[in-house]
């Protein structure tokens, strides 16, 4: 099998392991599969679930596309006109509890060729990244390391670029640098060297992949039945605003999707069940919230 | 007076007129007042009013600006080096009962000035949209009715051509070009060509913006007390999702004072108190919520 091939079964297995590791979280929800197809070429498989007792709204969603490279496309790569074959799983879960984090993940692999359809460029992308609500330390400390010790085999130098580009990425600019989250690790434009390199890759792309449930899944269960009330839902809603203001307003995927017309509803799977905005909301000084606020913005979360 | 005075002047009174106005329909909510300076030049007036009667989120926000032209206006006006004034008001009304509509008025004039102070260019833009969950028609027809009754006077050519500027404006691309509400009037680069013709443009301005009362409050208090329950409430929340998406992904000035350093929290005040996101969300056949997708396109709301 290529490594396009045995990406792409890899990320269907992925899918299928992570979907049943939340059923069985949440006891309660299942997962609704919509096959979607893309006419210029390929499709996808949406997994969603709902209202569950723990995940409010999840998505998990795979896609392999290929054909024409969209004009769009072309200008974003610089390259004239190609053929391509994208390929990735991407997930977003919400849960219902505040004090559980919310936790977005995505794994890429893209093809490019040319009119010979002979490979002219290959690389692969993704990341893991923790939004939680309240935050405690020792959570992010389980998620971060978690993610290190999957790349750590692969050079010690990959957490530490990984962790930083993430820190980097998710930022909402608008809102004087604040953070998404607490970050987890982002790469992409991983391009193979060799064949021997490529295979290399894709083991680094698997070890990650194969790090999302152990470094999320310990931490929903820690925190999935902690009380809480009106109050906590009223700041998880308006700490859901401002990922959906990040997704919306900066995130290169979703805005490129949407021009260049992609399968919006899969897209928008990530957007929170529920978000509210409050004009110049300030947390109570000496508050939880305002103790959450404090901490986004870079910070460590490995103990060396 | 010249005009920029003329038209500051005249914003300030309709924004104290609009904000005493909301507070008498709505009888318990009162207007904050936020002050903010720019430290460029100029500052403006937020008033916000949360949490009311018939009110759940309003904000009615004056300013005026001035000073070195920032570099992403120049470009985006194809200008060099430029000093600047602009001034405006803004206003975005999200009402708590799901059959009263969400409404959105704009009213602005900028001027240009090269280096030795000399005006180069101004021009008056400005707006009224209307955005309802459930539509109406007679709701729908009193608004537009309104606002074109207040534009013949200036020539029976700006409402229709004004209605369709604002159709073309406000609409999800990505939604497969759903329409944000049943639309209203909108115009911008309105340039006065003479002195005369400046009065003229700032007495159009004026009558537009006088109208908004009229066009909105009938329609306020005509649906305010209908009941209401957990289905119209998701229903209004779902929809405000659409609103939220097409401030963030499309509307121009939202992005541009983004980008620009505006201050976040009177550019964000148009969003929703409250949001939400279900994974392709349809409504039931027959239902009024798919009447209104239906209605959610350009079409013709003044009996000629």
């Amino acid at each position: 099998m290529d490594i396009k091939d045995s990406f792409h079964q890899y990320i269907l297995d992925l899918q299928f392991s992570i979907c049943r590791s939340l059923e069985l979280v949440d006891g309660k929800a299942v997962f609704v599969n919509d096959d979607w197809v893309r006419p210029e070429g390929g499709g996808g498989v949406s997994c969603v679930i709902a209202e569950g007792n723990v995940f409010e709204k999840a998505g998990v969603n795979t896609s392999a596309v290929f054909g024409k490279l969209p004009e769009a496309m072309q200008q974003a790569f610089g390259v004239g006109e190609s053929q391509f074959f994208a390929c990735g799983l991407s997930l977003v879960i919400h849960p219902l509890n505040p004090y559980v984090p919310t936790v977005h993940a995505n794994w890429r692999y893209f093809e490019l060729y040319n009119s010979a359809s002979e490979k002219t460029d290959s690389w692969f992308g993704g990341g893991s990244d923790l939004t939680p609500y309240y935050i405690f330390r020792e959570d992010g400390e389980h998620f971060h390391t978690t993610l290190k010790n999957a790349m750590d085999p692969f050079g010690r130098h990959w957490y530490p670029k990984c962790k930083q580009h993430c820190d980097e990425y998710f930022v909402n600019k608008h809102r004087n640098n604040e953070a998404r989250g607490i970050g987890g690790v982002f790469y992409d434009y991983l391009r193979p060297e060799s064949e021997e390199d490529a295979g290399n890759l894709l083991a680094f792309q698997e070890a990650n992949g194969n790090a999302f449930l152990p470094a999320y899944i310990p931490i929903v269960e820690k925190r999935k039945d902690l009380d809480y009330g009106e109050k906590e839902i009223r700041w998880q809603e308006i700490r859901r605003g401002r990922y959906v203001e990040f997704n919306l307003i900066h995130d290169r995927g979703t805005l490129f999707g949407l021009k260049t017309n992609g399968r919006t509803e899969s897209i928008l799977m990530s957007l929170p069940p529920r978000a509210r905005w409050e004009y110049n909301h300030r947390p109570e000084p000496g508050s939880r919230e305002e103790e959450t606020i404090e901490m986004l913005k870079p910070g460590r979360w490995v103990r060396e």
